[in-house]
């Protein structure tokens, strides 16, 4: 049994670990901290645990988080840059599941994260943690930045027309949705139940911090630069994220429905839906599931893309397990194949 | 007091109809029909309207109908074809919220609504009702077509831009997002509760019945041929619709603030927020308010309008009560002047 | 015009007064107050109010709210005792939405809500504002207490039995069931849309601040001391309250039907439904209706009371203005015929 | 391996049997009956079971059930007591998750559910598959009755009470409630979302199936005739049920506490939460767990339990299985250890 640690654990993403990882057969997560609900039991806090987990909240040392095999950041960004480094010196495998390592440019992420970045040298080393995309990488890799949830989505359903350069990288624009979890657990007037159901609205529409790491993964595709317009909107459903994407195809002899089926038929959690089909994100509420359907409405010179995920799992905890799993020479999809809740 | 008639009082337009009427100082509902609810009160089906009304379904005759200064047609496409034109001449003035005389090319109309078009001569006829922009037609109508509650939403964000000519006509793309109740009363397994709660899905992707309609609306405005991308999405709450509109521009020195403002700054139910707000669906829940943001992200070449309605009210029932004033020679936000219900 | 001031506007009760009051043909509202929002056009913390207020958040002084003909106390309990006073000497009416009027006994107060009571002179003073049941005292009255909303909708529900003298005032069992605006718009985890919705839990079920106020409004019609169990749920919706009342017969000879018509024939807010009926909780959403239906399960001793009201309307804002009407001697339904917004 | 079959398989709880099963290591679903679906793939009606199942819906013959280990019944009830027998001659153990065998009394039965029984030697030999009652007896049976979802969460919460004989089983008041997928897949109006979320009602007051089934399930634990209030409630939720149940205490000198967490220390799939703590649908959600609370308000002569399961799980689909692996001497637990999914 591999012992895990997790950093940040009172959050959604941090509960979702837990819950994914009760009945994973070959970790056991160890060490749990939270400063605000310290010396708690975490099935106190989260009474859907109880009788999985006999484990209270600590705040750990370096020295207890080390003889970890691997440990997941669940934190706010700015606070794995200072302590993922080290544990990597320890030795320990780290995953972050915020922003810290995300975008290779630190300039370019002070800019949307209003700080300086302390880490620069483990940015650098940072393996992008979409296993579709760096499968191989993460396998060797010591530190993972996981991937926001809006990206993942949004990727996963952009990349195989980048790559077949069959649309216009200029001319892209990503309508995304997503369920409330995504605004996390802390308390925010907007995200009371009295504010957010029976509601819709746009939000970020001036710039999102996905937005620069949504084009730093596109750009790679790309022989030109990315030109973008991302607009989330806030939904009233806890889990679940829809990527709206619009492109126009720069080549008008190719068949979509082929060229993703392609792409995605080894990847277990790539589920491309067959022609006319629509994927809903109940489908892959709570697992770690990402089904896209591609359309390209009335034979006119514009494909769109549905890709739906579950912002908590593919979007964060499950995508980090899968990542785990990797680096852990463990079957990839271990402890990952409970199907989406429906209804 | 003007006498008012319903045809097709059981789906959710008739019943907002009759929730906003039952107030209104100058008109009262004299007739109402419903073929599955013959007999019963309205206050039996509808348990809000009790005390308010009291009044049985039928199923009047066109004798009986005549008696009526207006009627509301609030009914499947195919019905108010046959039966508005009987009225029309016998001195009645209609209101059609269902899609008979929306599109004026009834073999475009056919096409959409798989049926022949029974009278075309009042297509021609009809005057399409969105006040803000054919005020003066309607006020001398016979017959108003209704518009539709996307084709509401989207229109009046986009208008604006194509009258003055700033954005591309055949780069338009539409993301709407449309609560349950858009879909109707009618029993429907993707309707229920356990179906499309905690979920988010696209539909109509292929092609939606209210694209031509916005077509025709727009292309009024546009010297080249409209081309538009629509893409509708079912969102787990009853009511509220929202369009999120982006278009290219091709005259980068235009204040879009001020060129919103001042297009609506004579129009009551037509709201223009200040620059950086966003308009939520709750805040004209049950009102017969639009409101409008525009953005420009990153001060790129794209134009992002959000535009809000409640799709039962000026998407539906409330445009058609503000259709049946100006008809009527009333003011025109008699009955209409509730807040949004909020939270 | 009446010139209304409204202390503590930014929670839900203060919002639901602006709301309701937008359209009052009598009365405008002059002042508003909050500490938090102070500076900030009303319009701007609520943007269903755009267009209807031009008002601004201040913390005004004693002198400028004694301008007023009449002051709502919309704050947390221990708030009004202070304040109310100062203004009730200088002239002003008084309608407090809290606490700390409600309960005659200061004692029992003080051991519910946690804090001496400041201002016992003015609880004696104070009049119950149930207009069902306490309408002539409320004609005369300078300061009311508006009551709860569980209060509201118990009483109403079980005042008839008791009154009649047919069940047994000591074996009372009251489930009632709340929507989430009644736990009002503070910051607070539990009313998060991913903490409430998609959810149920009891609360409160050791001894809920509701409860001593239902036993004092109900011992005025009982011979020997109530008994009641009060267990609260919280419903992951945001308006509307259900009151499921359970009594035990004593009289078995009375048909409970004819009992409640009778006893709410004059009462244009409170709406027996026929016989086999079921009250639902949207059919009064945004509206001032209380609708009640009674059953007796299978001929047994046991008599079941359905009572159901809009917890923000009924059961705060709009039985507050109801009361307001009253003291000012206008029409006691004016600004408040809105009917429930159902679908 | 053991092959499954399940007859109606397109409803809320064949979805979810098909979803428990998929992951479970020592059985397969080898045929699957739908009468409406006859030809489709499991995974065309269902879309979250894309990849995990390549089954088609089919009408099969005796013949083939009989290959079967094992059938479940998912059906409504009268189709059960026609097939079941037939199925049990040739060997297959069977499941009926309807109520065809339920209900010991068949002239009760009758009575409740409208229609003569045809198979009343089979009701006879049926075990009501509660395990944490009836235990021994399933793992013998060939015919399991697996309970309705009120019963269980209503008999788990009081057989201890009775059992102890602390309560009065004369004075029994149910305040049950459901979320909407208590309802079935059915097309109905009053599940839709738009009649059924943002609204909360009482249902079956007059008498509901779950009364007989609950007193017949208690009436073994009394020494005189139960005699229970039961009133169910329509939740704007799609899973999770919360009884709260209200008795006399007739035995002051007992620690409620003690008596839960003793009469369930051994029981896997319920858990007494700790004193003062209150159970909540969602950390049961998806999952087979039921939570229990015990409660003495004020210290007065009532006793409150509030039981929590997920009616889908518990109340169904999980059950059947917790019954399947016993019939099939199987670990109790097998394929049933996933954890509520909060939030």
């Amino acid at each position: 049994m591999f012992k895990i640690g997790i950093i940040g654990g009172t959050g959604y993403t941090g509960a979702e670990l837990l819950r994914l990882l009760a009945n994973h057969p070959q970790v056991e997560v160890s060490v749990i901290s939270s400063r605000s609900e310290k010396g708690r039991l975490v099935s106190d806090v989260y009474s859907n645990l109880r009788g999985h987990y006999d484990l209270h909240f600590t705040t750990p040392s370096i020295d207890e988080l080390a003889k970890c095999d691997l440990v997941f950041f669940a934190t706010p960004h700015g606070v794995a840059m200072d302590q993922a480094p080290k544990l990597i010196e320890r030795g320990v495998k780290v995953i972050d599941l915020g922003a810290d390592f995300r975008i290779k440019d630190t300039v370019e992420w002070s800019k949307w994260y209003g700080m300086e970045h302390r880490a620069p040298n483990y940015v650098e080393e940072a393996v992008y943690g979409l296993p579709e995309i760096h499968r191989e990488k993460i396998k060797k890799a010591r530190l993972v930045a996981n991937p926001g949830c809006y990206p993942t989505a949004t990727q996963l359903g952009l990349i195989p027309l980048l790559e077949a350069g069959v649309i216009d990288p200029t001319e892209l624009i990503v309508d995304a949705k997503s369920g409330v979890s995504g605004a996390g657990r802390g308390v925010n007037i907007g995200t009371l139940l009295c504010e957010s159901s029976e509601n819709l609205k746009a939000y970020g529409v001036a710039g999102h911090r996905h937005l620069p790491e949504i084009k730093q993964g596109l750009q790679i595709y790309a022989k030109q630069a990315i030109n973008l317009t991302f607009v989330p909107h806030l939904i009233p459903m806890i889990r679940g994220m829809h990527s709206t994407i619009y492109a126009t195809l720069i080549n008008d002899d190719v068949d979509l429905q082929q060229l993703f089926e392609k792409h995605y038929e080894n990847e277990f959690f790539v589920d491309v839906m067959p022609a006319s089909n629509l994927p809903e994100t109940r489908s892959v509420k709570g697992s770690n599931f990402c089904r896209i359907a591609v359309y390209r409405p009335q034979g006119g010179n514009k494909v769109v893309v549905l890709s739906v995920i579950d912002n908590l799992v593919k979007g964060a905890a499950g995508q980090a397990i899968q990542n785990m799993n990797i680096m852990l020479a463990l079957e990839e999809k271990m402890g990952l194949t409970a199907l989406g809740m429906l209804p």
